[in-house]
């Protein structure tokens, strides 16, 4: 009988995990290392019993030995440095879990050498230097897990490259970073300025110090760089991902979208093409009744399309401890099913043979299709008039069909403004309008004093 | 250079997948087998290149020979009956794509005893007959896979089995039948009646001429059934499962809980206490703004709870030919990795290793303890003052806390009622407070003439 809700199963399950202990290195006690340190140490009845063996962490490294030492029970032992744990005889798998990209890189190409499996959650990491690490993994028989490395929590890496492998993929879209998804919902929810939102995000932990990497849409990028690869087997191919972050997004923007219906988020988006792919990081409206646009907070949501499934999503926390080290582990008991055995049968680490993979040309932004939603400030209501006039005429002169335009007028400091959505239009007909449009309205009125006179967003519809 | 839409790969890009093809038996050429066929054919380039050798339907069975003769492309062969073709020396793996339990019971045992794992999406065999035909596989060395009988579209058993392995599960809940979520979306939208919807459903393909299975809640049942025992380590208990479907939904009910707040969706859950399992599939009340509440028409969603990852959502197409292809498909490329290899390192069908899974006792509902709509009717506005002060009366007695109580007048036809949503309270109470009020107001008023003269929902908060 059942009784104890601190252990799933008795003690003597265990029996029916039969085989050596998979022993792991672990590189690195940060949030993730200890994470996984923890989760493994909590739930070893639960793995054991999923993987057919238990798995155990052996070595460790860490910047703070001392510390380290608090952390660790009994049965870890921890080393100096990474090169020594990988060489040593009584680890069988290593997890990168310190982040960065040259100091991994060496880790685990040394790693792979000695025919030692890798697992990392480091999207910059393979996003940089996926190709290299996948073939060093290959030619030693032996390969690199990373489903920590895009969304952690969502087994979105497993969907993508085994639960849809009948399909041919269309797209994949999301919110693949939570730090912009939070300070997107509080500027949404409270009305607050990216200042204050991102401000708030530092406070409450979803943002760094140094957020760069975050609202500049970096990360995101490094995400959907390997989700792009995986989708339609092309190399890694980050230097081509065009990437627009969040970081000058106006709150008046994110009011209007409100009020229009839609909801601000930032998304990566790739999509097959004839001629190429579509690979781009940036803001963009959603209507606000879709399923991704309800994704709030720092949670992620990703959408596959596929040809015989339709639209399939996928939704879960995209950081912190436990989470990746839900994701890492479960790379863990991949590996452990494995163990000892040739890994030429694997899920390839991109999805398809490596020897398919080829490089496809990434579309210009220019020359992409699609609906937008355009605004531009006047000076005063009195001002509007004129406006309207002049934007009406230069829709039309740059072939671009109005879906709606709309006079705001002033409100609460907000200067007075014209809204535009689009039909489906080229972009490079709306860039050229907004180079037209700014001539004329410098030759005018004197808009030089307000802060942002205009703003642009992609409408995106993911159905 | 990439031009053709048409083909994601290139001929010459096939050399990668350098295997030899697996060769697939196909009971059945209905919906689901001739998607299976037909997305096998149109994409694989991508299939042989994810699975590292080509995937071909070599021989298969049909009701109708004539009219699947002009489905089939050359290459496969027709044979009458489903014993021959699990016998045909050119069969390595055998699909079963009829539905049923008891035939396809035998050919899956019959083709599991020659080591030939076979690939069903057939929820109610497995729900049945699982775990002797798990236990037939494993004796076998060979294996059964079943990724389409969840959630067709969704690779829901992978990320539960696979992707959240690391995880002790606390609890799965989902909307997973597409039927019944047709017609409570269309009871949502447009205001119709149970017998309405379930018309239009049938009209538009989404019902079957006879709804029994999916919306008496049977057909969720059964895939609730395999959701639980490959969350917790059971064994299949599809007899223990405590089903409600929504036939006798009220549209007056739909409509108020969408006034307080909430959509009413057709939930199966399942999930684990101290002393035992949830076990249970009925219609509740789910807050409108949680994402689950947002799965509309025949999608399904499905949302997971582990102790590490947090909540996790997965969502799609519930059903059709393609989408269940999609899994079928995605069965067939995991088995193309193992051909010609031992399967003993395989994913365990229920999760965990077989000797571990053990029953664990299903609470009754009596012990649930939830929060609850509660609805009385009475026969004219003046009727509803006695009838909140008795149950005002009725709810403290029975230690039932009221989050509100509300009055609704008469209103179109309807007849006017009183609302409670209750707060956390045990089920029992919640029953022996309705056995109250029923005397008590057969008493008091003539309700006999009232169509439904009260409704109970619970409700159903999951995060």
């Amino acid at each position: 009988m059942y009784h104890d809700p601190e252990s799933h199963f008795p003690e003597g399950a265990l029996a029916a995990a039969s085989l050596p202990p998979l022993r792991v290195g672990l590189i690195g006690l940060g949030t993730v290392g200890a994470g996984t340190l923890q989760v493994l140490q909590r739930n070893r009845h639960e793995i054991a019993l999923r993987a057919g063996r238990p798995i155990r962490v052996t070595v460790a490294t860490a910047r703070n030995l001392q510390r380290a030492a608090s952390v660790l029970g009994p049965g870890v032992r921890l080393v100096s440095d990474a090169q020594t744990l990988i060489q040593d005889a009584e680890v069988d798998v290593v997890v990168e879990a310190v982040g960065g990209t040259e100091l991994p890189r060496e880790w685990l190409l040394q790693a792979l050498a000695l025919g030692k499996p890798v697992v990392t959650a480091n999207k910059a990491l393979l996003a940089h230097h996926g190709s290299e690490i996948f073939a060093a993994a290959s030619a030693a028989g032996t390969s690199v897990a990373f489903e920590g490395a895009v969304a952690v929590s969502i087994p979105i890496i497993k969907a993508l490259r085994e639960g849809l492998g009948a399909n041919r993929i269309e797209w994949v879209a999301g919110i693949i970073n939570g730090t912009s998804n939070f300070i997107l919902s509080a500027m949404r929810e409270r009305g607050l300025g990216f200042e204050a939102a991102l401000a708030e995000a530092q406070r409450l932990g979803y943002a760094e110090a140094d957020p760069a990497f975050d609202v500049d849409g970096v990360d995101a990028a490094h995400k959907l760089t390997l989700l792009s690869a995986m989708a339609f087997g092309t190399p890694v191919q980050f230097d081509r991902v065009h990437i627009e972050g969040i970081r000058h997004l106006q709150s008046q923007d994110v009011r209007l979208a409100e009020r229009l219906g839609y909801r601000v988020k930032l998304l990566g988006i790739t999509r097959r093409q004839p001629d190429g792919l579509e690979l781009r990081v940036h803001p963009a409206l959603l209507p606000a009744d879709q399923l991704l646009a309800q994704v709030n907070g720092s949670m992620n949501g990703i959408l596959v399309k596929g040809d015989a499934s339709g639209v399939t999503m996928y939704y879960g926390a995209g950081a912190g401890s436990e989470p990746t080290a839900s994701a890492v582990i479960a790379d863990l008991i991949d590996l452990a099913r494995l163990h000892g055995r040739p890994h030429d049968h694997r899920v390839p680490h991109l999805a398809f043979q490596p020897a398919a993979l080829r490089p496809l040309p990434v579309l210009p932004m220019a020359a992409l299709r699609g609906a937008y939603y355009l605004r531009w400030s006047a000076e005063d209501d009195a001002g509007l008039g004129p406006l309207m006039a002049r934007l009406a005429a230069a829709l039309e002169a740059h072939r671009i069909p109005v879906r709606r335009l709309e006079r705001v007028p002033a409100d609460a400091g907000q200067a007075p403004a014209v809204v535009v959505l689009t039909g489906r239009a080229l972009e490079g007909d709306v860039l050229a309008l907004r180079e037209a449009m700014r001539a004329g309205v410098l030759e005018s009125t004197d808009v030089n004093h307000a802060p942002q006179t205009s703003a642009w967003l992609r409408i995106e519809s993911l159905a």
